[in-house]
């Protein structure tokens, strides 16, 4: 694949959006700290990791391994602000559980127990905090993870929106399951989970009250009995990660980034929804960075790919799974991806997120 | 001491506080719905209990316990909210972890690991971040816990409040440590293991610019190693509670109802320093009710008594140490104190919090 290097076009940055630069050049806090991307990433590694950072958390991956007590457990928290509170296909409370439930499986761990920290705005309706309340609660029984402790604080009116969640949580790593970029070697090949960009066009949709001809529902879900599923074929899996906000293209980056491989990407073998490649048109976006709330992207050793492949598809959660790409020892900690016409592009890392408060 | 309920006074309402009545009489949240009192533990009850309880979040304590792989774990999550972010003694960084570090600590764990999560308000100012991780940095290392995996959202300019943080710990339970109100039996000895209101008194004087003719810093600190020397005493301790919102009230009054034990409160033992109660006599406050965020409340088995306070005295987070009560098999559920005229009064749980915002 030394080929693709030469090939390369210009990549065009998204409207309104311009180059990092260091944090001293924007001494405020903008949206596009929040978005997973390039501004997040400055943010950690400018600010976060030179004040607290240790060992976990330099392994900057959707969860962190830790050991206490002889166990091996993956132990990761995301907050969530997502606008509206309830959009197709789920609620803020359902992407409470699912989203830190499938941190925790990118750890390879099946969730154990979650924390659940609400922040309610002075007026929300209880009738609101009650509706989210069940769908966390219909969510954690569905993942199968407990909700163990909680807290709850109330701001002013005028300082929040409604309802901010967190939720930390907890599982095992099983024995001899060791997920982690560093271990992606060229040849490596890349498997999606299904089709991408749904969660994303799905909140736009509702948010702006935009019509796509057809309803287009969030794909949240927990991806635990998917990754079980996967590591029964073997547990020498490379890296798996759920490729949320920034989507696919900002997993696929992060991923080359930290293992120092590049990756070549078939763009015409990612599977995107007609309805969101047509939403996607309309309003100027690129599937391969809308976020997702119910896939993941998995680099397998090429002897295992076609097992892996056949028992993703074998699960409800798994059924359009496709391989997209492969490791390659070219363009090291770059994403190329090539295009339906025959040509390439590279595929950044995005700066922020195109949506803001998408999770 | 069955008498004491022969000279029960009636309790006085704090002014502007109704009676509690149950949440669907209020169908929108107010801000005592996060002061830790009756309305928080009505929205715990008949909200989130109902919505997503097991058997972990029945335990009701600071930190939930939970075995995961063959260790015993505490588990518990706090967000911050604190107005303002900086205050005399500390700011909303030292707070996330300190609290969150003290909810491990009154299970008996050691504090190992944290999550942290920041939303953060578009706008705020990237020199003030930075000021409070490094804070929440410093205070975990003083406390020994690394904080181990995190997360950052954005939320438009008038949807927070500068900086809002959540925290969730694990930490490992020592064998033979078995921290819960149900163990509390009448003859216990409370201990109290310094001066009490403190850390409210010192967020009002700043929140308010209100001069007390003294300086109040907060008492903002992690009880890790205090309680690590009352348990090198005895582990058979029987309950730990660390009085934040609601105060030494509130601790007590959540004891006195889970343990089924009554509690007499020796009014004129509890630790006040004068300058905090001179300001809660201007503010109308009273130092029982107000916030803590560096003390904890022991019930400790009458014959491990003095031993246990002198290893609190002997520690610098305990010099203040002081015997302030006794559990009693009179009025079970109840806490009265009997005051330094000779009378007793009805120590209620409060229904909201007096100081909004306080951590």
């Amino acid at each position: 694949m030394s080929e693709v290097t030469d090939h390369l076009v210009t990549p065009i940055a998204p409207e309104g959006w311009t180059c990092p630069a260091p944090l001293r050049d924007r001494p405020r806090v903008v949206m596009g700290h929040g978005g997973g991307g390039a501004l997040s990433a400055e943010l950690v590694q400018q600010i976060f990791a030179p004040a607290y950072g240790g060992e976990a958390l330099a392994q900057m991956g959707d969860a962190a391994a830790v050991t206490l007590g002889g166990a091996r457990l993956a132990f990761s928290t995301d907050s969530y602000v997502v606008r509206p509170l309830f959009f197709p296909g789920g609620s803020i409370g359902d992407l409470a559980v699912n989203g830190t439930v499938n941190d925790l499986a990118m750890r390879g761990a099946r969730a154990a127990y979650l924390s659940c920290g609400f922040i309610l705005e002075e007026g929300v309706e209880l009738d609101v905090v009650s509706r989210v309340a069940e769908a966390l609660g219909a969510a954690a029984r569905t993942a199968g993870v407990e909700v163990a402790t909680g807290d709850t604080k109330v701001v002013e009116s005028g300082h929040g929106d409604g309802i901010y969640l967190n939720t930390a949580g907890i599982g095992l790593v099983p024995t001899g399951v060791d997920l982690r970029p560093e271990r992606v070697v060229p040849g490596d090949v890349v498997i999606v989970s299904g089709a991408v960009g749904v969660h994303g066009v799905a909140i736009m949709s509702v948010r702006e009250g935009l019509e796509f001809g057809v309803e287009i529902e969030s794909d949240c879900a927990a991806l635990g009995s998917l990754v079980e599923a996967m590591l029964a074929v073997t547990p020498d899996l490379h890296v798996l990660r759920d490729p949320t906000r920034g989507g696919l293209a900002a997993a696929l980056n992060e991923i080359a980034q930290a293992s120092g491989t590049g990756v070549v990407l078939q763009e015409r073998a990612v599977p995107v929804p007609a309805a969101v490649a047509n939403a996607c048109a309309i309003l100027g976006l690129d599937p391969l960075y809308v976020a997702n709330e119910g896939k993941l992207v998995a680099f397998v050793p090429r002897e295992h790919a076609d097992a892996v492949l056949a028992a993703m598809r074998a699960h409800p959660l798994g059924r359009e799974a496709a391989v997209i790409g492969e490791a390659v020892d070219t363009h090291p900690g770059m994403v190329v991806a090539r295009t339906g016409l025959g040509g390439t592009r590279v595929v950044d890392l995005p700066i922020g997120e195109q949506l803001p408060r998408i999770c």
